[in-house]
């Protein structure tokens, strides 16, 4: 089964696995791991040790599921934060997108994926009942939903609003519409259709 | 100093490294960190591993300079192999572009660099002198400069011709010309020139 391709099985082992990086293929695999040769060992170890110690040392806050070294994550232990308002995003990604805008103060929930029926992911995979029981217990004065806009986005956004429904806290979603610098002219049909009828008072 | 981007400093470490590799950006960093963090441990380790041990367990064939686990490498030791035969490259990356043609069946010889006086590399930084001595101490009939068209590559060929002139082992140089596939509207009026001067008798 194994076909070694380079006059080095090291060599070999080291391209197969920087290989299977997500974007990276074979040739720009091997590209790195001539780069990692010729750099010192301690620049080389520097690198793998961070990556070992990411997938390690990592823990997960227990309020909203981002990442952090221990216990809380920096954002809800961060006391200048509004704890009141909670930003629901599908994933950390999403977390660090809208942090580094600088707009937002609120806390976030992660649901860590989507409902998404093809791919066998229901709401029970997903940290939904930890975010209603998070919003029972009170203290929370609003809930943003921050998902994407596909059919999967919308089904758990609206699952998440049937949901948190009961509890009487108000449920917003981000707004949508043409984004800035956007050409009308390219902007497809249903954003440009959406954010006509969401418009809003022009406040010059 | 330091800026901290992310809200964990274990996400930030790896991303400062993984962007210090060469053709990632910060942001193609964050995607890997994140997708790290999504893999089982052993995955992660298996890579971080094979990073490791290509840095520290390879060593150099003493002979040609390619990377090898112990002593010869694979090829010096392949006794299948023309060993009269020895194609002068610039690294390692070479020698791997030309076995995979499958073409060559000699030795190799890896010089480690080119001559280049403006990044202050000279002949003595290079992997000449050991060449000069395989080449004396006999068993050698030919000696193929395959190294860069520029003027470095020039320099550097011209430079081990000289020094290898008293041991009167023909030095030949790969061909150059139109390559395969190549329009010749699009080929460059020197490479065109030399493949005109170059030009051999049509054998169909």
């Amino acid at each position: 089964m194994y076909k070694q391709k380079f006059p080095s099985r090291l060599l070999d082992d080291a391209v197969e696995q920087i290989g299977m990086l997500p974007g990276i293929g074979r040739r720009s695999a091997l590209r790195l791991a001539l780069y990692l040769l010729r750099q010192p060992k301690e620049n080389v170890h520097c690198l793998t040790e961070s990556i070992n110690r990411l997938r390690d040392d990592t823990k997960y806050c227990p309020v909203c599921g981002m990442v952090s070294e221990d216990g809380l994550c920096s954002i809800c232990s961060d006391h200048r934060r509004d704890a009141s308002t909670v930003c629901v995003v599908e994933s950390l990604r999403d977390v660090l997108s809208i942090e580094a805008t600088g707009q937002y103060n609120g806390v976030y929930h992660i649901l860590g994926g989507i409902i998404s029926p093809i791919d066998g992911i229901g709401p029970s995979d997903l940290s939904i009942d930890p975010l209603v029981s998070r919003v029972e217990s009170g203290g929370i004065k609003e809930v943003i939903l921050a998902l994407s806009t596909d059919v999967e986005g919308e089904t758990t956004a609206f699952y998440i609003y049937r949901k948190l429904e009961p509890t009487g806290v108000p449920v917003t979603a981000i707004a949508r519409g043409v984004g800035f610098g956007d050409d009308l002219e390219y902007t497809d049909e249903v954003t440009l259709g959406r954010s006509i009828a969401d418009r809003r008072e022009f406040k010059p």
